[in-house]
């Protein structure tokens, strides 16, 4: 967890924080498989949340669509559209620190925790956590990503600040040298 | 939905039938924006569900992360995945032909509806159906879709066989040539 907190944070020092990052490790060695930031704006896709992207990758460099064997580490808890993911593609198990809940005190979410998506699914996939949560909330509240809040569409940021968005980014404008996900 | 329906069924006179399709449409006009047929084995993606599909090749040819002003027609109920996804792009209003339930008969699911997933979110799609429900069943029960059903990993297909999978779908097999999703 404490490596994809490093991976993550160092976008907060680019033109487009993210606090969202994941990395996928074999479940037995730990050896890492792919690592990944929140890339919607920049891939102008609205899939593109940092768990998803992970197992997008993962499953394109090992060519097959099961990750069985697998974990994957998120710095934030999975939404439902990436928990559901995380359910497709097999993963054994799945460790985040900050909730829903507190990533929802910055940002617009979708209210259902990770571990009912699991409960509810055909297949199984553990979720534990919060893991490190102190931490991973630092990502969230750090000075530069609250002003790239601002700049989000949604309500969230602008009561939590009181403004409106200064600017909504552009599809297509410059992409930001982040870290850079892992490459296929 | 009875172009998606027709869209979809075209899969099954090829080599990987599929049962999911979905539609974007403009909500006042009607205009078709983009189509997109399930790929998971085609593009060796677990994501590549055809909602989720449909609205990141709609994105990128609108070269924006917003469908507000779009309304989705899938011809089976969006799971959590791809629902989440559709909030997410602040879809209008997403209608359904076929519901988990049914899909549920035949293949492995989340059994959470998209209702619920929409209700509990801080964004708003609206979501409507079953519509033409018989006629989308009619594409999971279609005797080509049913044998293609027992290639696929998972205990429904044997369950409902009495066989096991007869083998699993090779990553990187020959891409089927199907109807052919919208180019971007």
């Amino acid at each position: 967890m404490r490596e994809i907190y490093e991976f993550t944070a160092r976008t907060l020092q680019t033109k487009h924080p993210v606090p969202f990052g994941a990395l996928i490790v074999n479940t037995r060695s730990g050896e890492r498989l792919m690592r990944a930031t929140n890339a919607v704006r920049r891939e102008n896709d609205p899939s593109s949340h940092a768990e998803l992207r992970a197992v997008r990758l993962a499953c394109k460099k090992l060519k097959r669509i099961n990750l069985a064997g697998f974990t994957m580490y998120s710095t934030c808890e999975p939404c439902p559209m990436c928990m559901a993911n995380a359910l497709w593609a097999r993963l054994d198990r799945v460790v985040f620190g900050a909730t829903i809940a507190d990533a929802n005190r910055h940002c617009l979410q979708i209210l259902v925790p990770a571990e009912e998506v699991s409960g509810r699914a055909d297949m199984r996939t553990i979720v534990d956590g919060p893991v490190l949560r102190g931490l991973c909330n630092a990502l969230f509240t750090h000075p530069n990503m609250q002003r790239a809040f601002r700049t989000w569409t949604g309500k969230k940021a602008e009561t939590a600040t009181g403004e409106k968005p200064a600017r909504r980014m552009r599809a297509g404008a410059k992409r930001a040298r982040t870290p850079g996900d892992e490459t296929i």
